[in-house]
């Protein structure tokens, strides 16, 4: 299992050989400690000089991790189904990321971080088009890059407040003398008074603009100054999802109106709605998750009300739902305005219709505006999701958790329910938060390591090499957890 | 020249014996077409079509860029004494770096990319205190790592409330029911009415935080809503210094008391000033310098009204000074309570004192909290910094530039005027903003390549292995461009 430069010329000859993951993966999770253990501790408290770092779980040991198994500093061994709070689609050490990284022109990248805007490397406008677009959602050919998601929903909040003030000028970017005065002390009319309408439960990062639309935890946003701005409810539905239809569809058009009314009041006292921004599945906030339906009659009051739409597809995009974007099941009529991502793809970014280019330059601008340096990795990381199929096992797979959680549900009925999600991105709720957490602190304890969101989750985000045999072994340790717990 | 990978070894170990930047630079700038050139316009062309990108000045081959000298794709060989916007702390293909990045167990660490506030690698607390600590800003012991300047700057304004509210409330963290609802709906009191006070030709970055703070273009701020926070007038001195003492120390005591007021004026209309955030030199804004004793006489403002002092130093920072941190030329009696960085240090984030530490977990917190990828860079940069002494470097060729700069301002000066700056990090002023644009234009043509900055000034960012010699080719060709412009 431990990689070194020796084993891995072998390795990456026969990764295409393996169809179960990343060759030399071990086949179980292997615990020598408690997790964390002694040497883990002992870091956290050198840790704690340095910052706070009570989040802390583990100090691992990323020269040993391999594929879906991460190693901590204590030679435990654990199944990630976490995947760095969803950003590895490849797991850990993948052969052809080292490949990639022994390439001379690509430590050049490395060494020598550009100003994207300025001095672009003279391969960037095929990475552009060869790894972005390439990948981008169906009809939308244009993107930006940025560093992290926050960034990118900043400037993709920006964006949709600058369209918007475009189309009040007639689909001019000039500016009266004005206006160009009163932004600079932060006043209107330069600086206008616009909102982002977002949902109660969202989470689109923790900058001030972005967590101005974030509304998941209390925690992420005590004795911030914010905006207000108008939120509206996402749809909380009963499950399964087959027994509740009537009521769910209720809960739809529930939410829609309070969409459209919030939009009106905010119109009407002078904060106009430039953009509705909202996750495919509520990701940080709980997995909540909303019907196709909600998402085309959103997209339909967003056109009658020229507000822009951005799909969030931080957590969601790059594959993990079974489609490169999870928004692509929704068939929308039209592609929505903007989509940002970031996480598994490596680095930050938003694709965007060309209705919504800006064409003054300096007005979407930073130093860096991402770093071709993990574009090089993502390169490589597309190149794996097309050569082995992983759409298609992450499809696969998904299946065999969502029957593996339903039956644990019915099982243990009393302690758990509502499994939902696609692909492997997956989720159930504990009974309370109490069991919620006390079923993700049990997993540690049998190898596997899990994640929450909103009070009740348990959020599963393993990278796309998750095969069968990862889901049977996760399922069988949850069950022998639920049935600890049921004593 | 160019760069290979059997080269590589042997000027790796040659390094340490050259004394005059990167061995096998170039020894002058050398242009074989205009620039851009034709490849350079036909992939803007390609560019065109997938973004906004007015801003490109010209592709780069970073495989052939070497030390100060960038090589662009149409094989034209430049001088850069612009680093990428500030952010090439050793120029292009250091050979240590390269070395680096050869290293198993620092590819692991870019292959690997953690959540860092969850599962960092067992060696990121050693990677903490022997990269960011050893280098810290005196007496500054707490760091907080991020991914960009914006993001670090974001996360210190809260940072920043968070420890003001902690104040109001005795020094505890606990929330009362109201504050934990109130918030999630963006309103007081969970999310108080608090400011942030600012300068007029700042430049903090472009995320919704840092755009309120930043004053330097109104084209980074049109269309973009933003708060109601007070901005202070920064010092606008005559030069030289010398025959301006008496007028440029009033300029100081009027900026300072406009603080004062404002404080008071904001304190009163019930958003307080939690924090005044401010730059060693206004970097983007024009190079606007202020004295050591308007900085010590600020921090004793912040300290009587209990505001958190950030000393922005994303540009600054890094040694361009000729000083780690510019701000240790202002012999301030106490540590600033923030110190932010990007740019040279290849990554973001921030310094701060023990008194400004948030001990709830989740309060500052993100997926990534920066990257050890770019850490295991830095390392490096810093190694070198130590061992050729760069920091002595940086002083002895900034007073080259000095002294070179000072006879060109006198030779030419109905064109250029106000040499100002320290270290290599140096900017004149342009009489006019045409005349500005002409010199950076002309300058380019003959193989140099420098940025400016507000309305007048060129300003020099070159890499910290700028040497004599180079300062010698800026100098000549500056003097030649004047004689151009004179006619």
């Amino acid at each position: 299992m431990f990689i070194n430069k020796k084993a891995l010329g072998t390795l990456v000859k026969q990764v295409r050989l393996f169809s179960n993951g990343v060759p030399g993966e071990p086949s179980a999770p292997y615990l020598q400690t408690e997790v964390p253990g002694p040497k883990s501790k002992k870091l956290m408290q050198e840790m704690e000089k340095i910052q706070q770092s009570g989040t802390v779980q583990m100090f691992v040991d990323y020269e040993k991790s391999l594929g879906n198994y991460i190693v901590d500093c204590d030679g435990n061994v654990l199944l990630d189904i976490y995947g760095q709070i969803a950003s590895m689609p490849l797991g850990y050490n993948h052969p052809h990321l080292h490949e990639i990284l022994k390439k001379q022109s690509n430590i050049a990248t490395l060494v020598n971080r550009p100003a994207l805007g300025v001095f672009p490397g003279s391969d960037w406008p095929e990475k552009l088009n060869n790894v972005l677009l390439k990948n981008a959602p169906p009809k939308l050919n244009m993107v930006t890059t940025m560093m992290c998601g926050s960034c990118s929903n900043e400037n993709a909040y920006k964006m949709m407040f600058m369209a918007y003030m475009k189309k009040q000028r007639g689909g001019k970017e000039t500016f009266t003398k004005e206006e160009e005065e009163s932004c600079m002390i932060n006043q209107a009319p330069g600086a206008p008074k616009l909102s982002i309408l977002s949902f109660m439960g969202a989470f689109h990062g923790r900058t001030m603009g972005c967590l101005a639309t974030t509304h998941s935890k209390a925690i992420h946003k005590l004795d911030v100054p914010s905006m207000d701005w108008p939120i509206a409810d996402f749809p909380q539905y009963k499950y399964p999802l087959s027994e509740n239809e009537r009521e769910n569809k209720k809960e739809d058009e529930r939410c829609l109106s309070m969409v459209e009314d919030l939009i009106n009041t905010w119109n009407k006292k002078g904060m106009p709605v430039a953009g509705i921004t909202i996750e495919p599945i509520q990701s940080e906030g709980g997995d909540n998750e909303a019907s196709p339906e909600f998402f085309q009659k959103l997209q339909v009051i967003s056109k009658k009300y020229g507000c822009g739409l951005l799909i969030d597809e931080v957590q969601t995009g790059c594959g993990a739902t079974g489609k490169m974007w999870c928004h692509e099941y929704f068939n929308l009529p039209h592609p929505p305005d903007v989509v940002s991502f970031s996480k598994k793809m490596q680095l930050g970014g938003y694709y965007h219709t060309e209705d919504f280019m800006i064409s003054t330059p300096l007005r979407i601008f930073n130093t860096w505006l991402g770093d071709p340096g993990k574009i090089v990795l993502l390169e490589g990381i597309m190149d794996v999701i097309r050569q082995e199929k992983l759409l298609e096992l992450v499809v696969s797979v998904g299946h065999v958790l969502e029957d593996g959680l339903n039956d644990l549900s019915k099982k243990y009925s009393n302690i758990i329910n509502s499994p939902r999600g696609r692909g492997t991105f997956r989720a159930f709720n504990g009974r309370t938060t109490e069991v919620r957490n006390q079923i993700t602190s049990k997993l540690k304890q049998k190898g596997i390591v899990a994640g929450g969101s909103g009070d009740l989750a348990v959020r599963m985000r393993p990278s796309l090499l998750f095969h069968k045999q990862h889901a049977e072994i996760f399922l069988s340790s949850l069950n022998d957890v639920l049935k600890e717990i049921n004593g």
